[in-house]
C-alpha cells in the first residue's frame, strides 16, 4: 500500500548557477530533474519557475502540511540532491514540524534563505 | 458585517537592525507593533519567532490562502509599515494570488528575499 506524500520539495528551474551564460541550460531545472530521479516515495518533486531567490540559486523549498516551509540556495554543491533528500528524511519524521538542525546537511545550513510558518494557520478559519 | 482577513504579514520578532547592539529592543518587535497598530481590516499581522532571514532583517512574509507567499527583508526603512500595507492591498487585490511588481512599493521591490507557491497545492491531497 503507497503512503501519502509527506515531503514536498518546490524547485526552482528557472534559476541559473552563478556565472551561468544565459544561454546554458538552467542549472534549476538540472537539479529538479536529478531530484526527481532520486526521490523516494514520500517526496514529491514539483518544479516552479521562479521562486524569487536568483542571488541565491540554484534554489528550492521544503514543506509539508502543517509544517514550517524552508527555502534552500546554493544547490549547486554536488552533494545538492541527497542533501535534499537526507534534509526531507529529517524533516519528514520531526515532530514539531521542523527541519531539525542537528543532523542537517552542511549544504542546507550555509544555504538557508529563510523559512515560514505554517499556512494557512490552523486557527486561521479561510 | 466584518469581512473575512485576507492577507496574513508574519512579521519575525526576533529580528535586529544590522549594527544594534545585543541588548538593544528587537527592530522586529518594533515592527509588528507597529504594523498592527496600523494594519486595516482584512490584514492580519501574526508575530513569529525568527523567519531564519537574520541578514536580511527586519523581515516579514505576506500569505494569503491559495496564493504564493513572499518574503521582504530590510523592513528598517523608514517607510516600512506603509510599504507592507500597501503591498498588502495590491496582494489581497491580485487575481493571480501574485505580488505585483507594477505599483509594488519601492521598499519590498528591493527587499524581495524570495516567493513560496501556495501550499498546500490545490492538486495535493495530504
Amino acid at each position: 500500500m503507497a503512503s501519502t506524500p509527506t515531503v514536498t520539495i518546490h524547485v526552482c528551474v528557472t534559476c541559473r548557477r552563478q556565472g551561468d551564460a544565459e544561454d546554458a541550460p538552467r542549472a534549476g531545472a538540472a537539479l529538479a530533474d536529478a531530484a526527481r530521479a532520486a526521490a523516494p516515495e514520500g517526496v514529491t518533486i514539483v518544479p516552479v519557475k521562479c521562486l524569487a531567490a536568483c542571488r541565491r540559486g540554484p534554489a528550492a523549498a521544503i514543506s509539508r502540511p502543517g509544517a514550517w516551509s524552508y527555502v534552500l540556495g546554493g544547490l549547486d554543491a554536488g552533494d545538492a540532491v541527497p542533501a535534499l533528500l537526507a534534509g526531507a528524511a529529517l524533516y519528514a519524521a520531526d515532530p514539531d514540524g521542523l527541519l531539525p538542525w542537528r543532523g542537517r546537511p552542511e549544504t542546507l545550513k550555509r544555504g538557508l534563505i529563510c523559512r515560514l510558518p505554517p499556512f494557512p494557520l490552523p486557527e486561521n478559519p479561510s
